[in-house]
């Protein structure tokens, strides 16, 4: 079957900067120090008043075709990975389509994922493209968790940011190789991370917006990534050592310094963008891509974990290429 | 490539009944008739009080389950369509998931899909079992979309029905299998079919819930139907008379007669569900197979086409080749 690579990444921000300071947390400075020092994010986009998923995903996405030498009319797939969509019916892939002119026989669908998104997304668009279901196909990361978060919840609050990615996959061997995709989930932690009234069913008596078990979810993060990545060592029968970059999901510093601990990995194996970033869920990989694409020399490997609410987590190797 | 086939088919109804009568829609008894006589909705199955998606997502899947000769654990994938998830965060998948023990590896992930949900469902566990990322995968479809009907706008509430269907899809050589499969989508249709206040957009000075743009609505199936399903005999070399049976999405009757009229489709083409289930969404088309399989002869070509929301759309040809 035919070798599928990641193209091209562009990006958006929430047109908003909350900073985790004193006068926007209500908390002493010394006691703000602190969250900075341990969570690493200083500050995080957020949407505006009247900005959405849609718009960051839109944003993204007109970024991507101006820097593509593809236009909108000539891909045959627009998924949309998101979990704050503007409304449940239609999905934000719809309002995409129409704005940018997709053409009428492209396979256009939201899929719905937090932080193991983009893997997840990744393992679809390639056996999309493997099968040739698809040729030439974008897919959208974006979220406003932000929208979601309950402001007197400081445990979620200063961490997450509102940004969306949009990357093209295609047989076009350029940017990235993938390599190799694999996917998990155990949804017997669907409470360990809930937005709860946030769609159909209203959890009364319970506050609306996203709770998080944090002890929960670390312990999790703490066994399946260092899990993942000896599965996905193993399963191409390489090491550590060989492994230029590990592109974990941004979740903070705070997890992704005992991550690298625990698995022994070098400071500049495992690089961060977290400090201006926050937590941006799903785009949070491709994000990190974009960043060190400039660091990287064709033939490197970049191994990426995404993992979090589901619970649900994936990894994804790819080969950098380079891009001429 | 491998073979792709449809396997095994379950599904499960709302919990509760509500019928397109006087007491009901608070309308006069002649007026209701009116209402039969023209959508052919006698009777829809809804959602009990405490009774969401997710509850009849495992309704089904438990079903689907015991009449299968495969246990959870031998699905590497569960893909959950709905529109109508409990929770923006997680998806209904991972509770699936959870309450049923599916493995640690199972691709586990929610799409939001309408009423071609069934066709953009099938033409990804397609690729995804012919690209070998999943052997033998679960497609769920269900919604509850009566939690976002208006009751007092008769023109959707006398036409949604509650349900769920769970599907085996694998390169097993039985029940249907799937020989074509293509999707469609125009986004500048993201409005004819909307709920509004249903995700993180709050649309306030609208009135919460589904707002149908009913004759934009027709005019869009009675132009693509057609035009999809001449789309699928062309690519195929097939003639309207060699399709034993067209599975359409069961909008209502009323829909259904035209779209039959103009094609010039036989009556015993174009079988009807609806009168007891109204229009389940995703669901419609798998609970017509399921409903006309006895009726199938190995070898008899079905042509299922969904349309709705998004706009979206898209057709999917089908061998029955039986059970033994």
């Amino acid at each position: 079957m035919n070798d599928v690579y990641l193209n091209l990444i562009a990006s958006a921000h929430g047109s908003q900067t909350e900073f985790n300071d004193a006068d926007t947390l209500g908390q002493s400075a010394a006691d703000c120090d602190r969250i900075v020092k341990k969570t690493g994010v200083q500050s995080r986009p957020i949407v505006g008043e009247s900005e959405y998923t849609s718009d960051l995903a839109l944003r993204a996405t007109e970024q991507l075709l101006l820097q593509s030498t593809s236009t909108a009319s000539e891909f045959d797939g627009l998924i949309v990975c998101t979990q704050t969509p503007d409304h449940l019916i239609p999905g934000v892939s719809s309002r995409v389509h129409g704005k940018l002119g997709f053409r009428q026989d492209c396979y256009t669908m939201d899929i719905n994922q937090g932080c193991s998104g983009f893997i997840y997304g990744a393992h679809l668009m390639a056996a999309m493209v493997r099968s040739k279901a698809l040729q030439q196909a974008v897919l959208v990361n974006a979220d406003c968790y932000t929208r979601l978060i309950r402001h007197d919840d400081l445990t979620t609050r200063v961490l997450f940011g509102d940004a969306a990615t949009a990357t093209i996959f295609s047989t076009q061997p350029s940017g990235f190789r993938l390599l190799y995709s694999r996917c998990y989930a155990d949804g017997t932690g669907y409470e360990d991370f809930i937005a709860r009234g946030s769609a159909i069913q209203p959890d009364s008596g319970v506050a609306q917006g996203i709770h998080m078990n944090g002890p929960g979810i670390l312990s999790f993060a703490l066994r399946v990534v260092p899990d993942a990545v000896d599965s996905a060592l193993r399963d191409n029968g390489l090491n550590k050592s060989d492994i230029r970059m590990f592109a974990f999901h941004q979740a903070n510093s705070f997890v992704l310094g005992k991550l690298a601990y625990k698995m022994g990995l070098e400071n500049d194996q495992v690089p961060q963008n977290s400090a201006e970033l926050g937590n941006t869920v799903s785009a949070s990989i491709p994000l990190l891509l974009l960043d060190q694409q400039d660091h990287l020399k064709r033939g490197d490997l970049v191994l990426a974990i995404g993992f979090g609410v589901g619970l649900s987590w994936g990894g994804a190797l790819f080969e950098y290429v380079g891009n001429d």
